[in-house]
């Protein structure tokens, strides 16, 4: 494999030029629209009864010194603030909203006016230990906060061109380089959670400021060297730890080593990011780190780092991701365990991991067009990122189960895996985190460079794309959920010669492209098809992918799926749910699917389709608890939804894998 | 059912008048008199390099105030030297040892001079917190600690005849006497762990002293009750814990409710004992509660509690117990979860627990002569107790996994599951308890009541056992791992018109009994042949079962079996292991045991059996993560040894549930 980064890189289109059309994702951005960001503006102002206390906005107002009082909530309180900002920021490009745009200027302001004068901002310090600021960077979140604030500023300057928000940003930036280096008097460290690196590689793309790029280098090439930041700072503490009053070596049973104690594994700090070959601790913190990495590597051309990159991306999706998507198989430290430990019941699989990965992945299509990213983006889009909202847009998933017995729910190990979607979390990270990525969606479909436009999702939409210094207007119909005939029209000032490049999923077992009523003639490379040279300004592109049911295995060395098989077609993992099949569905098994039907059906007006099978299930009507081996098995039709559908009709047992017979 | 107990219960045989001459059991008595007990004794006295410091009798020593120092060690930290004690009783009756007798008179004169003047015998509170005592029951052991000094106690004197150390007994648990009751200025709750109430009533079958088994009657009522006695007794202490300084309250998310934080099922003080129905909280807690609500029914005639202890028994084996008896399916709190919540890799299953199974087995025999009582011990000592302590006698086992995967270790929820036994464990729980258990293994084998002796277990052995006021002789041979025939000798002085009752195993799908050479008549009654009205002194019984190879199926909710079954042999519960079978054990399917074969093989000069059957290995050469099905099978012989012998021949993959085809 070729790991130098190609000289004309793609680069993506900016997501304000494509509007998506799409029945399936335009339901899921109305939803957004219409009733998440109202819900959660509602939420950071303590406006809901029965919801947990959020204070993010109060805290703003005490930071800025309008109002008196405490600090509260999480640390990372702030960056609910910002998320909603992000998510806002999508949806005014999508959805001119003047009152909507109003509140959010003013946001904006109030952020402004809880700056202190040095750009610094983080309401809890500013509220309640000035004197601690980037004093405890382990646990305390600044620059998590900072990183979420530049990917909402980044995307309201995108969609508004207000340039207030991108002052702000600039100057909390230059606060933290001013802070932050290598330089003597600079903390030469970084953030327990990654995120500043990517957020300032966000504010680099519309500032181009060098030295925001710098930074982001130096928080990737600092993590994980000796000695041990966390260390440095905890002992410079006097080794206290103020926040939540928690030390981690008090436990009587812990080490007298403080690295020992947090465990390096979690931040990814144990090696230099350049060594890490496995991705290991918390699940969202590698992925944002990897987002970080990527970017760098990119804008840098440094081929080292990308290398990086590939080896965590391979270890990710080769060796500890669900079939769905998720990943993060415990709770535990919310993290990656080894490699090929999948267990389908207690793992943690958070929405905003696989938003996390689905991120990654794009950045990855940006150093290499091959179809292994954007497959990963379509499973996450279709799979794991959209399990995690309910279909109401009122409830959501943190955890994303593969399978789940609410009848016998009683084992601490599944503890964290809750059997409905909630009405919204103390860490309220996914709910926003599902909202700002939906209304983005449009920023996964395209990507161009000077002389070619790659397609990576087929997503109905119109968009005004760059193409080089001019640009094209692109026109996709498709509904992938119904069918796999796909229309392009493709218009622009300056598109003869170029090249168009198609991405073949990985799930389509053929395929044809027609321009106007005329086979194409194309190449395939990396998974795409290449249509060179386009004879003419405006053309039709006929695309049409065949799918079928997909009978898959798992790798004989995941022992949870041994002796099982998931049912896909199309982009969409399927799921047995006991409203379809009765319970006890771990005695279901699958025959085979030479008859299998596939059903239309609606939920809140959403038309969705079923797949219906040939199975069997296992009869034992012996009671005692273990007895000879008696059993039977009768015929049985066995009924699948979609996964991301599931819990969507009240609590029940859900199960991917099925066993085969 | 009847509940009743009938008029003329089964009362047990003294221990100390079986000699084992079991080759099995023969083997694992000598391993814990010449290995285990010696060992054990330089751990009590930290002579041991490597090996966590024990100070348990360093703490006696300060506690009798003849050498200066602090306690150190667990707070039940006593009750390892009790057990040691119990075991060294037990080893005394076995094969006479004069220096042992010696070392553990000492112990006993050490023991009488750290208890106080007023009976009080706990070292901790001795030696730290004298102004703390019976003050914090939820969590300091103190009556734990004298219920397994007055099991030891009981079974050194019935082993010894020498009173000092049933002097000491007496004078401590009439310190509990005038401490606990109903009576104004008595406290009246109970221990956060049960042991006393068995201990008590163990007391009382040598004593008869009527307030031993009054107050045990009175822990056991008081458990449970309103107002809950943690909840008055942490009022009283102003609301603070003082040992190891844990606030259960204190964790910002913890409720403000004390009984609520602590969770009262934990210590199965939730509701009253006659009103518990489901076995709930840490495994051996429940156990050993049982043991005590067993006993002081009996005693003292109390149906009511007898129900609520058929209950309890009925939950645990009809819901709860693993196929090799392991109970605790968490470790969270080492504690029950739901019915039929049986996870084979990452439970508990606490060998102790095992132990405590078996010895309330035992106690529910004595109120009801049925084999479902004796085949649960069965189970336990050929697979879940014996799989707790290594064939060299030099490791033990705590928790006890059904499968295990060293190379795929890596999950949290596994942390606790070990893949190979531990030296010794700084929580010691679990080695001495076997210890004491093996020792005392005849105890399991008969009961007897004025006419008629019981004949529960087939351990070879020699032995004299009371029936009604004159006694019998037995020479019991057999080797049942090898073969099902039994020949039983029986002469005494007033055999004539006795019966004789012997238990049918639950495995056996076929007998015949014969006295000497003729078919005997007999009738079938639980479980139990009953040969009544003996024509003569000495007889010769030949009892002969039928042994097959079984494939066992498990209940069909219990998830984590489904589609797979257990093979039984006689009372043993077999395995696969990963040197015989090679790695991905989950990978092998049983095809059917039609040519099974039986082998013998010997390790550590004991021979044991393995079983060959027939089955199959699944190929699949596709190595990405997800791919389409197209496994293949391919035939293979699969090896399986007893359960109890896993892990004798290093660390590898070992699982019991074999998947069927």
């Amino acid at each position: 494999m070729d790991n130098t980064i190609t000289k004309e890189l793609a680069s993506n289109i900016k997501f304000n030029n494509v509007n998506i059309t799409d029945r399936f994702f335009g339901y899921y951005q109305n939803l957004i629209i219409n009733q998440v960001i109202p819900y959660q503006w509602k939420v950071l102002n303590d406006e809901l009864e029965g919801v947990e206390k959020s204070s993010a906005i109060k805290n703003f107002k005490i930071a800025a010194k309008e109002i008196e009082g405490n600090f509260y909530g999480f640390i990372f309180q702030d960056s609910d603030v910002y998320k909603w900002l992000e998510a806002v920021a999508y949806s005014l490009h999508l959805k001119e909203n003047k009152e909507l745009e109003r509140c959010a200027d003013e946001v904006i302001d109030l952020i402004g006016r809880a700056q202190q004068d040095d750009g610094y901002l983080h309401t809890y310090f500013i509220i309640e230990r000035p004197d601690m600021k980037f004093k405890d960077l382990w646990e305390c979140h600044e620059l998590y906060c900072a990183g979420h604030f530049f990917e909402a500023a980044t995307a309201y300057y995108n969609a508004t061109r207000k340039e207030k928000v991108i002052e702000i940003a600039k100057k909390l930036a230059d606060c933290i380089y001013n802070n932050f280096g290598v330089e003597e008097g600079k903390i030469k460290g970084y953030d327990g959670h990654e995120e500043v690196e990517l957020g300032l590689m966000s504010l680099y793309s519309v500032t181009k400021e060098k030295r925001y790029l710098d930074l982001a280098k130096f928080f990737i090439d600092e993590r994980g060297q000796s000695p041990h930041f966390f260390e440095v700072e905890w002992e410079a503490r006097g080794k206290t730890s103020y926040w939540n009053g928690w030390n981690p070596c008090e436990s009587p049973n812990a080490s007298k080593d403080f690295i020992s104690c947090i465990g390096a594994e979690y931040n990814q700090t144990h090696k230099p990011v350049r060594e890490q070959d496995e991705a290991v601790g918390h699940a969202v913190r590698v992925v944002y780190m990897l987002c970080g990495m990527i970017d760098v590597a990119r804008e840098s051309k440094d081929n080292s780092l990308l290398e990086a990159c590939q080896k965590l991306w391979n270890n990710i999706v080769n060796q500890k991701m669900y079939i769905t998507g998720a990943i993060g198989s415990t709770h535990v430290g919310e993290a990656f365990t080894g490699n090929y430990d999948l267990p389908n019941d207690s793992l943690y699989g958070e929405t905003c991991a696989s938003i996390g990965l689905a991120m990654a992945a794009k950045r990855m299509l940006n150093t290499e067009i091959n179809s292994k990213y954007s497959d990963v983006i379509e499973k996450e889009i279709y799979n794991g990122i959209i399990s995690g909202i309910a279909m109401d847009g009122k409830s959501f998933f943190y955890v994303n189960p593969l399978e789940v017995y609410p009848k016998n729910h009683t084992n601490p190990v599944l503890e964290q895996v809750k059997v409905e979607r909630q009405k919204w979390y103390p860490c309220a990270c996914c709910p926003p985190n599902v909202a700002r990525f939906l209304l983005n969606i449009g920023d996964y479909i395209y990507s161009s460079n000077n002389d070619t436009v790659y397609i990576h999702q087929y997503i109905a939409n119109n968009s005004r794309l760059n193409i080089g210094e001019s640009f094209v207007n692109i026109e996709m119909k498709c509904d992938l959920l119904k069918s796999q005939e796909i229309e392009i029209k493709i218009g622009g000032s300056d598109l003869e010669n170029k090249n168009i490049a198609l991405r073949i999923p990985s799930w389509s077992s053929g395929h044809s492209v027609k321009i106007f009523n005329n086979e194409a003639d194309y190449e395939i490379i990396n998974g795409y098809i290449y249509l060179r040279n386009i004879p003419k300004n405006d053309i039709s592109i006929y695309l049409s992918f065949n799918s079928e049911l997909k009978v898959i295995k798992a790798n004989k060395r995941v022992r949870y799926d041994a002796g099982k098989v998931a049912i896909t077609y199309g982009p969409l993992v399927y799921c047995t749910e006991e409203i379809d099949n009765g319970d006890m569905l771990y005695n279901l098994l699958f025959k085979d699917s030479k008859n299998f039907e596939r059903e239309a059906f609606t939920h809140n007006d959403l038309e969705l389709f079923k797949i219906i099978v040939d199975g069997y299930r296992e009869i034992d009507n012996d009671d005692s608890l273990y007895h000879e081996n008696n059993v039977t098995l009768e015929n049985e039709k066995i009924t699948l939804v979609p996964y991301h559908y599931w819990g969507n009709r009240g609590v029940g047992e859900m199960q991917v894998w099925l066993r085969i017979k």
